[in-house]
C-alpha cells in the first residue's frame, strides 16, 4: 500500500508514533549514564546513538531536550561526560523501564534494579551488567532547527569490554556480546549473523569472510 | 579489558576503523536512492539512519560528502528527494556492493543487480526489491564540526509497504517484512524478537505485549 503525508498527518498520535518510529529500520539499543553536579546519578535509555567517525573516535545521538532525557542532556552539559552502555537480553527489562518519567531526585540505577560502576578516569556512571561500556567527553551539539532535537557527539576516551569478543582485524563481535537491537519504541530483538562481506570492489562479487 | 584513547589513536587504521564502527551497537540497513540532473541513478548502503521525528515525520542518516557517499549528497542537493529502502535477506550482497567506488556514471542499480521503481511524486528511485521503501524531502542539514560530516534530515513524503505487516497500533513488524540489522561494516544480522514491552511508569514493572 502507499501511505501519503496527508494521511501521515492525519493519523491517531499515538498509532504515528508507532508508525514512523518503526520504518527507520533496526536501532541500536544502549543505556546512557549521567551523573549531576550535586551528584545525583541518571540512566536513560536511547535508540538513536550511532557512529560519527573513527579518528578520532566519536560517537553521536540525538535527544529531545524537553522530555524524559532532559536530566541526561543538563547532566552532559554540567559535567562533560556520559556513558554508552549496550544493552543485551538479561537486562533488556531494566532497560525499558528507565524510560518511566522519574523525578531527577530519583536514580534509574536504584529503580530499575541495575548497578552502576565507575571508573578512574569518567565523571559518569557505567551499567555494570552491560558487557560493552563507553565511555565519552561531550564534544559538540548541533540543533535540528524543523523539530528543536539535539544531536550530541562525545569523543570516546575509555572503552571497557571483553577481550575475546575482538576479532584479529578489529571488528567486535557484538552478537557474542549479547547486544539486542530495538525496533520502534517497545520490541527488542536478538540478533543471528548472516555473514560478514569481503570490502567491495566494482566488478567483483563480495565474498563471505 | 580497558582501553584508553591514546591507544585508540596508536591502532593501526583499518584495525581502528572495524572496533570503533563496531561499538555504537547495531545499525539500520538502508539504501539510499538517488538521481542526478542529468538523470543519472545513484544507489549506496547506508547505516546510519535514524528516526528524527514522528509529527512532522522526519528521518535523518549521517554522511562523509567527500567520500563514496558523495553522489548521493550532491545528487539530493540537486532533486531535493531521496528514498530510503530496507535491505532484506535476500538483497543484502548487492546492496553491500553498492559500498564499491563506482565512477558517477555508473548506476549501482545495473552494476549490483538492483531494479530501479518509479512514483509519481518523488524524483529518485525506489529499490523495487526492498519491502519498506520510503520516499523522502530534503529538509536540512547540519554539520558535524570535528570531522566534517552532515547530518541530512528529510520529510516523508510517501510510504511503500505491504499492509500485512502493521499492527492495530501502529507498530510495523519489520522483522516480518525481512528487514535486516548490520554491526561495524560488514556484518549482516537477522533478527528474532524478544519481546514488545508496555509502556513504561514509575513503579510497574513492564508487562510482555
Amino acid at each position: 500500500m502507499i501511505i501519503l503525508k496527508e494521511k501521515i498527518k492525519s493519523l491517531d498520535k499515538l498509532y504515528r508514533t508507532n508508525f514512523i518510529n518503526s520504518i527507520s529500520g533496526f536501532k541500536s539499543a544502549n543505556l546512557v549514564g549521567t551523573i549531576s553536579k550535586e551528584g545525583k546519578t541518571n540512566l536513560a535509555i536511547f535508540s538513536s546513538v550511532i557512529h560519527v567517525g573513527a579518528n578520532p573516535p566519536l560517537m553521536g545521538l540525538l535527544m529531545r531536550p524537553v522530555s524524559v532525557e532532559r536530566h541526561t542532556y543538563t547532566n552532559i552539559k554540567e559535567t562533560n561526560h556520559f556513558t554508552i552502555n549496550h544493552i543485551n537480553k538479561e537486562i533488556f527489562k531494566q532497560a525499558h523501564q528507565t524510560s518511566a518519567r522519574y523525578d531527577k531526585d530519583v536514580s534509574e540505577f536504584n529503580s530499575c534494579g541495575l548497578m552502576p560502576e565507575y571508573s578512574e578516569i569518567i565523571k559518569a556512571p557505567y551499567v555494570s551488567e552491560s558487557k560493552i561500556k563507553i565511555g565519552l567527553k561531550y564534544v559538540e551539539e548541533n540543533e535540528i532547527k524543523i523539530n528543536g532535537t539535539i544531536f550530541i557527539v562525545g569523543e570516546i576516551v575509555e572503552l571497557i569490554l571483553q577481550e575475546e569478543i575482538i576479532s584479529k582485524d578489529g571488528y567486535v563481535d557484538i552478537e557474542k556480546a549479547g547486544t539486542i537491537a530495538i525496533s520502534s519504541l517497545d520490541s527488542y530483538h536478538e540478533t543471528k549473523r548472516i555473514a560478514r562481506l569481503s570490502y567491495a570492489k566494482p566488478g567483483v562479487e563480495p565474498k563471505e569472510l
